[in-house]
């Protein structure tokens, strides 16, 4: 069968097995050829091709609903469901989205992007269901990784409790992005090595006859021992004892398999879990065979050889400029620990795990527990550097409020992607963590310009004994600047001038410094001397600057790659209303109030107006006319 | 031995048996009484009497380190580290602190209020001690309702996976607030009724022995089994499933059987989980026979009678004037439902749960999970109203952020406990709400004035069918104002003129609106005449209503019971500044940026300048000198 004749579901209804077979291998063909060009998820793709042909097989979407838990994982199901003329816009700006996408297609019932929401989800859609008294099934599919986030585990002993009618399916791959780790994982090693569970509880049965009787006391305890061992064996499983049928394990590559599990789990009544094993990047060597989690998300690269394409001679990405200057660092400094949820190689931490793999933490996917862990670790004196991207950190406001902020702790956060991240789209653009922590009292909060100030920024950070202090960084590459061999203490809330000028100021940081200084050479053409100062600190701000500011009544533009409402041209105005310089000219440019869907960084800069040529035009306005 | 004669914990260290007991007693008088005359966690400290003085019999605080889940159950700690005689000022404005606070003692290591951190907190401190090298031991005390958080779960799956030695005291009194929910719960309930887990170990050895040879086929089988019972017994509970030892059942109230564990604890290498049962409100009869959570905290109470003291005839709580709401346009329209964390008794949402039982839905202390599950309804076109205090919601901004906003569902949120609350203090105060949700896309965010206005508010919340809908509203009892018998919708961002004037407006909304009312006729004798604008609607805002008194060049002082960065007022300031009215003199009132402690909120107000007063001098201020 052709992938991209598939218009529904319907269309693969009657294949008999050796066709779906057949298409199993052509879907495989199709990703692999169409992500060489676009990249994409390639690896979790390539692990669910026959599952999610079975699903579609077996169930009755968009009736039936499917919680594709993160979603990066449903380039196949968007291909059985009429998008495969779509892929070669993956993930591109107006093209199909890497993730589940509700107004692309009535069978995309739950839209994701960050981990372990699906369960509650399907919880939700259950009760609805039953409210309203229909019949639908409701199918989460979950990766092994994802199950240990904290929101997966309160909705497991929800739904345990509630005994909702649901089909999970628990994608086991043994990764998360990375290897996975945690306990959990421990369990379903177990299981699946343990061999056919209902196998098992048929051997017992038989021992179970096989035991003598015996009189007296004996008798007794016996008969207690039978019961307990009846009871450990029927709702000893791990799943069982959280109100669960257990199904499986399940060989997630092998048709008669599935078929077998899945029409089993239809008849069950209440919460069923599908233990189904498959392979990340099954069917494409170099991903098979990658233990690092480099397949996972992957740029362009070459079929033959699996060599994935990179723009050569890039400078260092941030990640690796923010982690290295922490692992020089933690070589004197002792107290200096690293945690990371589930992120070693995003957040470039492997070489810090190498060098120091006592001081190091992969907690898995678990955001909250990271954070608090960190807090722990520094009421004990340590000073953990906690990285974590920035619209992941939104799952531990709370613990960065009420563990870390109120308590003073001096605990270092790292907070990775930060602003548009670009082809993720709207559920990855780190654009809220200004908004969401500026109000928190005692954090200090920065960005740094390049990588030089980064390792300042950093070595600042780790001297800093006065309580909690962050340091954002964007997704992607430094810029490629000559480093100095000491590190420096950046002074707290110090700004920095990069550009004199007397008609207008332009406050900003990090990513936008080079729009800003180009707009300003720009601007110079037409006669305006512009300003740019370098405003490191977002919190707390550069009182003394901005008041010389002020007094000389210069104009400001403030700009910045995160939400206006509540960001850094908030503070800023706050700052001039507080102390009495309510008549400042002050414009603020940055993200406006809707979610930013995925396209290149730059043409998502574009559409919101953040260019130089945005940035020439709001100083003009902000100009009086002469 | 006199309560109040207690020094540290030395001074318990070499008391027997009897004295012991006599202790618990004295320190169960001590509570029942003072706390009858300040109020406070009564249930919670009368269950862990026993237990608290074997921790602190047993263990070297605060060398070892005591992590109190929560927190509210840490006043026999309090008493037995020396603080018995500041009892008298318990949760009162520079008094005793109702949670551990590390600035009141040595012996308070870690800080808490809300719940679930202490298994992080400690994970993080047993890393901090194994890398430093030194030997204390590390003790979370968390309850089961705890436990069910995610964050717990998430830490419990790490603490697993690394094996670092501690001991999880497991206060299991089969209550959170209200009675528990869940299936970890049941899990542990199997605990309680299976007896002694090594008792079981022993039998099942015994069982083993009996087992007859059997030849050929079956001898594989039988050897498999006997394997397979053998793996299920030693490491089938579901916390050895997760890498802990487990101990218990122990008796929370029994010297013998507390001392016996804890010594076994104290040698056991990795994680270890001591199950203890305890009974809340143990040695007080009507606390140890209530089965709502009424005596979970409690205000003052008459200690013969059991008669909790209320000031008599007050108006309806600001909850049960939401709820009943709720409750009543349930009726008509069945696509409501009701979602709490395990707040059915303070969210007053009981009423509703007899009436509508499959629409209620408890989830337990699971804030991610229930805002999601929230979602999961409205994707099938339900209107969930999911009530959470404030404070709490801040658990859920990932949530709120990724599943709602973003997808814009029809969730209607009760956030309750809004602004300060009080005696419990900074991890309480619902303060940050409006900064961290005024940034997010798609919302609506409201706060009635009175209990008319907040029927009205949610009878538009749950007609509204353009997304996400909020409700805001205080802790404490409503102004007892009559009430239309007719609900009706209020136009979204409509605010309303209270009163009118001309020199100066004031901005405001909920429970600073009585505040500004009265300062405006202060002003008014002084010859200032004052608008008062209800400003009910705090996202959006009132655009035509500010921009007629941008126009006016009215001076405003927005008011608000919340921080002021990010808030309200800076909302105003954007929208001045980005139409072009930044020559608008604008002051804002609100909290500053820092947290606030315990006290009554009358005190926590005057603190911070939020009193009539205070408004009267800010608008004296803003007006041109006369």
């Amino acid at each position: 069968m052709d992938v991209s004749s598939i218009q529904s579901p319907s269309d693969i209804k009657n294949l008999d097995h050796h066709e779906l077979m057949e298409l199993s291998q052509n879907i495989r063909t199709f990703l692999i050829e169409n992500l060489s060009k676009t990249g994409g998820h390639l690896g979790p793709n390539l692990g669910v091709v026959e599952l999610t042909i079975a699903l579609h097989h077996l169930f009755d979407s968009p009736k039936d609903k499917f919680l594709w838990d993160v979603g990066h994982q449903s380039y196949v199901h968007k291909i059985l469901t009429g998008r495969a003329n779509q892929f070669n816009t993956l993930r591109q700006y107006k093209g199909l989205c890497g993730f589940p996408k509700r107004c692309e297609s009535e069978h995309d019932v739950w839209e994701t992007g960050h981990s372990s929401t699906s369960l509650s989800a399907a919880m939700g859609m259950a009760a609805a269901r039953d409210i309203k008294g229909s019949n639908e099934y409701i199918i989460p599919i979950i990766g092994d990784g994802a199950l240990t986030g904290g929101m997966a585990l309160e909705a497991l002993n929800h739904i345990g409790h509630e005994k909702k009618d649901m089909i999970v399916i628990l994608n086991d791959n043994e990764m998360s992005i990375a290897p996975n780790v945690g306990a959990l994982h421990s369990v379903l090693g177990r299981l699946r090595t343990a061999g056919k569970y209902q196998k098992m509880k048929d051997d017992l049965e038989f021992l179970l006859k096989k035991v003598p009787a015996v009189g007296g006391r004996l008798a007794q305890t016996a008969e207690r021992v039978k019961d307990s061992l009846k009871y450990f064996l029927v709702s000893g499983i791990f799943f069982e004892e959280l109100g669960f049928t257990y199904l499986g394990p399940v060989d997630g590559h092998n048709y008669a398999d599935l078929f077998e599990n899945l029409r089993y789990a239809k008849k069950v009544k209440g919460p069923v879990i599908v233990h189904t094993l498959t392979k990340k990047g099954k069917g494409y060597k170099p991903a098979e065979t990658d233990t690092r989690g480099t397949w996972h998300g992957v740029g362009t690269y070459k079929i033959e050889s699996g060599e994935q394409l990179k723009p050569a001679d890039t400078p260092p990405a941030w990640s690796k400029v923010i982690s290295s200057a922490v692992q020089v660092i933690a070589k004197e400094d002792k107290r200096v620990a690293a945690i990371t949820p589930a992120m070693p190689v995003g957040s470039k931490l492997e070489e810090f795990r190498d060098e120091f793999p006592e001081r190091f933490f992969d907690v898995g996917i678990a955001e909250q527990h990271a954070v608090t862990m960190g807090a722990g670790l520094a009421a004990q004196g340590m000073k953990p550097f906690v990285a974590i991207y920035s619209t992941f950190l939104q799952r531990a406001y709370d613990q960065v409020v009420h563990d870390v902020c109120r308590q003073n702790l001096n605990v270092f956060f790292g907070i990775d992607r930060a602003g548009l991240v670009g082809a993720d789209g709207e559920t990855h653009q780190g654009v809220f963590d200004i908004a969401f922590l500026r109000h928190l009292p005692n954090l200090t909060l920065m960005m740094p310009k390049d990588e030089n100030e980064a390792q300042h920024l950093v070595y600042t950070a780790i001297k800093h004994d006065d309580g909690p202090i962050a340091i954002r960084y964007p997704r992607g590459n430094g810029l490629g600047v000559e480093v100095d061999d000491e590190m420096k203490q950046i002074p707290i809330g110090s700004w920095e001038v990069l550009r004199d000028g007397n008609d207008v100021a332009i406050l900003t940081f990090g990513t936008t410094i080079p729009m800003a200084m180009k707009a300003a050479e720009l601007l110079e053409e037409d006669g305006i001397s512009v300003k740019v100062v370098n405003a490191r600190f977002i919190k707390p701000l550069d009182e003394t600057m901005l008041t010389e500011l002020f007094k000389l009544n210069m104009p400001i533009l403030t700009l910045e790659e995160a939400v206006l409402q509540g960001g850094f041209g908030s503070a800023v105005l706050e700052f001039a209303y507080d102390n009495g310089y309510q008549h400042a000219q002050i414009s603020r440019m940055g993200i406006p109030d809707r979610f930013i869907e995925h396209g290149s960084v730059k043409e998502l800069m574009e559409e919101i107006g953040l260019t130089e040529t945005g940035v020439v035009e709001q100083v003009q306005q902000l100009l009086p006319i002469r």
